[in-house]
């Protein structure tokens, strides 16, 4: 469908690179301000300032460059590297309430729910992102299991929703922020007091 | 901003009270089809076999009538009043689930969310109504935590979260089922074994 990936090869002509990151940024202010079905090529053109045969050098249609553009909004959230797998959940749990709180990401979102409600490929594409993080989040819990720091007999699935559902339900339900102490409090609820990890 | 609330008095006309649910139920259809930003008078008296003059009869505008339509889903979701506060959590739970996965409500979900994001006075009736919800089940668990079935010294707002946060995220992100089952699995898991509550 696309003819670059989101991390595009380093051979890349830098030029064609910018163009690309301009076109996808353009393409996420497109679907925030006026929805997946008012998104057009013309509209994302017109946005990145470029001529519509540009866009479609990246991108054979509309979906491709909704995807790539979803995909890019991976960055809003890094995957910590270093400390306990309590620390890292904290880190990664904290940074994902920010990014629903003002990112492109949050902006997006209940456009890319709309859409997804009325095309199945558009669902299609949020599933498959969404469970990708999910199963990011399930692997640091199992590393926490092997450590001690998650309980053991605890559905890692179940728990990794209990986790992020929360942010999601304030977010799109009930319109408040979830902040870094409420984070805390969670992991305090869901994996015990958060005690220094055993080494 | 309404004539009539959704729990009209019963000395109104019953022909004035059918032609207002016929009107009420189409409005969902055309939230569910066509969007917020579809969603007129004339859609909605075109969808309901009545003129426009009628839809004015009862409301004086598109938000009323919407606010009236988004309400009038909450009896997808009945309130149970028998057995344990553990027994009546997991049928509420389970009822809240299957509107989720097939409903009105659910249909209406994904256009809300958008409107909401567009428009102030949309955000403003869904948080108050997810409010309304949210208080309410804070409340069956606070009965919860004074009959000894809900443990001590937890936040009762957050475990309410915790509690609904798994399904809408797999309704809106995940596009999955949340099962009986599953229902009763995450009860387990954030109340301890459902063993038969102290009488």
């Amino acid at each position: 469908m696309t003819d670059l990936t989101v991390s595009a090869p380093s051979d890349v002509d830098p030029r064609v690179e910018r163009s690309r990151r301009v076109i996808l940024s353009a393409a996420l202010d497109v679907l925030a301000e006026q929805g997946y079905g008012g998104l057009t090529i013309e509209a994302v053109a017109a946005r990145a300032g470029v001529g519509k045969s540009t866009v479609y050098r990246h991108w054979s249609g509309k979906l491709g460059l909704v995807e790539d553009a979803i995909r890019s909004l991976k960055s809003a959230v890094a995957s910590p590297t270093t400390g306990s797998v309590r620390e890292r959940l904290t880190e990664l749990l904290q940074q994902i309430a920010r990014a629903m709180d003002d990112s492109a990401w949050s902006n997006c979102l209940p456009a890319i729910i709309e859409a997804a409600g009325r095309d199945p490929e558009v669902m299609s594409i949020h599933r498959r992102l969404a469970s990708e993080r999910r199963q990011y989040l399930v692997d640091l819990l199992a590393e926490g299991a092997a450590t001690g720091e998650v309980p053991a007999g605890i559905d890692l699935g179940l728990l990794a929703e209990c986790l992020v559902g929360p942010i999601i339900l304030r977010r799109l339900m009930l319109y408040e922020r979830f902040d870094d102490a409420s984070v805390r409090q969670l992991l305090d609820q869901l994996l015990g007091p958060g005690a220094p990890p055993p080494r």
